[in-house]
């Protein structure tokens, strides 16, 4: 950690400061300059918060040159995380997973049904929300609990895991019982009591980025998991707000080289959420395979006209099954397998 | 609610969908034009979710006419809302009330001692958190229930009412004993599910603007409180996130007439998190009066550099007192007491 | 156009308004509601301005049906615009071009050293910066006209066509002369007095997106330069400024299919600028590949570490030319040459 | 300037760079630790760009010390830089100034008539656009240098001095004659020919912020005009690009207490542009008085709804005297004078 003092800091300042980071067991080297002073701290920074340092009147700066997390940090952990979901691995050299499904359950023939055509179709996965999280309350807010018990006969009749969204800490049982991946959305990234319940719990997570998360916060959210016990967490990335109005976000796909860079855990990419558009879909599915993705989540529906929730961003099953093929494709020119 | 339908939209398509909003309950109108067909939606349309209307692939746009929220709309409810806080009227034509006190509850004795230092500096309310939301799962998150007791205790020295951040729905009792003005930070704004549980609480909600939160997402949020049953709610701007680096947030005073025309809700301001820096905090603070704010939220600390948290954007108490001398003389100028 | 009036406009004033439209040459059609009265506007409306027509305060909002564009809309011009830079095809279902070299032009031996390298390696164009846009009066400003006429060395050596950036009217002359294709940078995308300017250049123009412009704002001022007599725009994406750190910019691919289905024009993209980092380039390159792009415009210099501007954007040769074996492939596998 | 190394730099790249900054005459101080290495440099470093040393793969992170900066730097120049417009001194604790007019100039009769309303609200001086920055080339575009022979006879009936913007370079001997107060808009912020261009006048220049420009960017533009030759520019913040949609821009006030610390030019505020709604134009001007503003530029048209441009956002002269009497309030609570 860097710390440039102001050019005026009187001297029994510096030399309380310098005291303060010793006894916080750091090493502290001290360059003088003509128009400043600068501090370089040596060894475990993480406890140090950069803006409490700020506080102090005479610090011009502060600069973290080890990153602020351990247990998601590449450094500390060099090979690939790979996550068992319902016995598929995702991440490393693994064969790239495709998650397909309703925005929201709408009932047990609904998401059997469409869970039969998404498996038909290739997907790995099912996705289905039963606790949905609306911008408005006078919108249909999820099936709830028997939500989850339709897409747990989804999967019976199809055999593949099945994803859901979970927005409380108090429903962590009925989560742990009956979901494979837990995820957790964009508006809830940092409500840190709900991450560090999902970090008790045996299942893996996916964690979305948040709306306006940068990757460094987003990787932060990670480590409350892992450091409330749970190692597997796989990053969501669907889209962060810009001033762009024909997209309802903005796809942000160079989080991918960074998180896989940076960390161990593996990345997926949501392109329905990302840009808000059926049309969009595809081409942004096939970036996300060239980029490095490990996964996609995608948004399927048989009658997106008809769907309680995010239509307009729901794939009807044979454009999912096109996009499967051509990303097929894309994955081989790249070095991976779908 | 305006529909714009594809130009090329085949006449059966347009005769169902007709026929449909007619069964939703609302007067459809519809304009034939050369390059498209228009959709007129009359009557309460709050129940039409615009993006599944969108579904739709002959829709080109939906555009709403009347606000999808209705509690908090100024046009059901033309008089103004006033907030009571143990007592203390917020809102209307009321005096503008100030809120002090630290980032975070440090200990009886700290919060006792500042407390009493922003109430002899004219402070209406104590501000504190037990409870903190942090990026970082290594830094202090708080002293919990304890530190809502050590507030109570602060507000029995003082008289002052007391203001702190509830982050799970399991604290509702908590903070339905302890606390007189429940704030939900702004990494909560859409933790729908603490929404609808604070909308069951007897005490007002503070509820904070999401970094990335457009304005009528906010409103929503109050809408939400609102519909589960308190119509207590006060909006605080803390800043939103934008590509300038040199402030913590980019603070948008826009919000203050905008929503005192379009709600009926008290409105306040937090220039500490908005800019993050405590020389920017005067400055900010006074303008916020300027643009009719109804009050100000503001981190004291009597030890800064030592701060638990946030250090770096808390004043001083002499600093404190002097702001507020400058903002009486500025809410006087605008015709408002302080 | 679709004008939505308020609730309580007065009789009087709407049928003035009605009558104004109607003198501008648009049939106008009036739906009265309860709440609110809505005029649709139906004919050619790009000569009217949605924000004039909002100054009358018994407007409440205006919405466009039809794009405020008009050459560059594929509405009107269905096939795509295949545009010939030296020869080489851009745009259609043309062979991908990659254009190579550096960020500055640094001497004539440089360019030309580079421009053989980025030859040897497959490109099809050579680029290089004569005038150079930068933050500081004191950084290097670009060789200027020299730098052209050394550009113009390194194609008659290589045979390659050159790009280069033009930053003012006044150097139409040179750029005519020496260059094959003429850029637009960022910062100027809204310098209408240049796009005016090159819109009487013979020479095809290359349009980058400014750092917050809006794609709208972006196909309006390629509509600038086609309005003034050259039909040869290729728009070139290099990322928008978001709050994202990690990243010099966020690189938006979304445009790619949105761009083709709203105009006819041809789309590269510049993975150098829209990351700043090297290490990010081949990934998001081959992630445009598969998003759609027509070219890819990519920083490459042989000692990065003593380039005069953006060393570290720039790929070096044999990373360039592994780039461009992976872009391959990934443009085969969604039906491309290159 | 703190440069900070890889871990695993080898020691001939770093005693390479050691020598290397000797030679560009800045004295080099390094610190070795466990995990890293540091340069600190010091001395003159404007000179070095911080992305071309980024450059080199063995540096993880280079951080500025000093500004970028240095005729603008309030470091160098302590006390306030006052500008003389037309004989009316802007800055310091000079009078406040107060710029009212209409967006376009749309003929003689009615900058004159707009001017004298104006003059006679208590204006200090009359803005009026010649040349106008339209997104659409279909959109007026000006009267051009008539338009300013017009603002001309507008000065020569009311006394004040005038401000219209430049867009090109070509134009400077144009505005030299007829200008007191030479306008670059935030489209042309960054269209570095015109600056330069700029800093040859004889008049002083109001620099509007561009849209997604930071403060650094901004002031290192003031930084361009005055390395040419004028000291003599006033910043004028115009608001941001945000992701909100009910203002047409973000105001971000927090520039005028940056500005004044990190530079010694005047700021003046723009309310006009920064919201884009006339409602809004009140309270954000107060806003900015109390936040110390040096002057405020706004739009003021008598027959908004008929106004060739920027109506939504033109006061109507009465409700401009009402603003500039409830500004003189607010500046004198903040102690100064309007």
């Amino acid at each position: 950690m860097i710390i440039t003092l102001k050019k005026n800091a009187p001297q029994e300042e510096v030399d309380r400061l310098h005291r303060l980071f010793e006894e916080r067991g750091v090493q502290v080297h001290l360059i003088q300059g003509v128009d400043f002073n600068v501090f370089g701290l040596v060894g475990d920074t993480a406890h140090l918060d950069e803006r409490d340092i700020k506080a102090n009147v005479w610090v011009e700066n502060v600069q973290r040159v080890s990153a602020p997390y351990k247990l998601a940090n590449r450094m500390f952990h060099p090979e690939d995380t790979i996550v068992s979901v319902g016995g598929i691995p995702v991440g490393g050299n693994e064969k790239i997973v495709i998650i397909g499904g309703p925005c929201s359950v709408e009932g047990r023939e609904q998401i059997c049904r469409i869970g039969r055509e998404v498996a038909d179709c290739g997907a790995d996965m099912i996705r289905g929300g039963a606790y949905k999280p609306r911008t408005s309350p006078y919108s249909f807010q999820g099936l709830g609990y028997e939500g989850l018990l339709d897409m747990a006969e989804a999967r019976k009749e199809t055999g593949l895991p099945i994803v859901s969204e979970i927005m409380s800490a108090d429903k962590i049982d009925e989560f742990e019982e009956t979901v494979d991946l837990v995820q957790i959305g964009a508006r809830n990234m940092q409500n840190f009591d709900l991450l560090k319940a999902v970090g008790h719990m045996t299942k893996p997570v996916l964690l979305k980025r948040g709306m306006s998360a940068t990757i460094e916060d987003w990787i932060m959210s990670a480590e409350y998991i892992m450091a409330a016990g749970n190692p597997n967490v796989i990053f969501c990335e669907r889209g962060i707000r810009t001033f762009e109005k024909y997209t309802r976000n903005t796809m942000d796909l160079a989080v991918i080289p960074i998180l896989k860079e940076r960390t161990h855990l593996p990345v997926i990419i949501d392109p329905s959420h990302a840009t808000g558009d059926w049309k969009l879909i595809e081409p942004m599915a096939l970036a996300a395979i060239a980029a490095g993705a490990d996964g996609l989540i995608i948004e399927v529906h048989d009658m997106p006209e008809q769907a309680w929730s995010d239509g307009a961003q729901s794939l009807k099953p044979e454009k999912f099954a096109q996009l499967i093929e051509k990303a097929r494709l894309v994955a081989k020119a790249v070095g991976r397998d779908l």
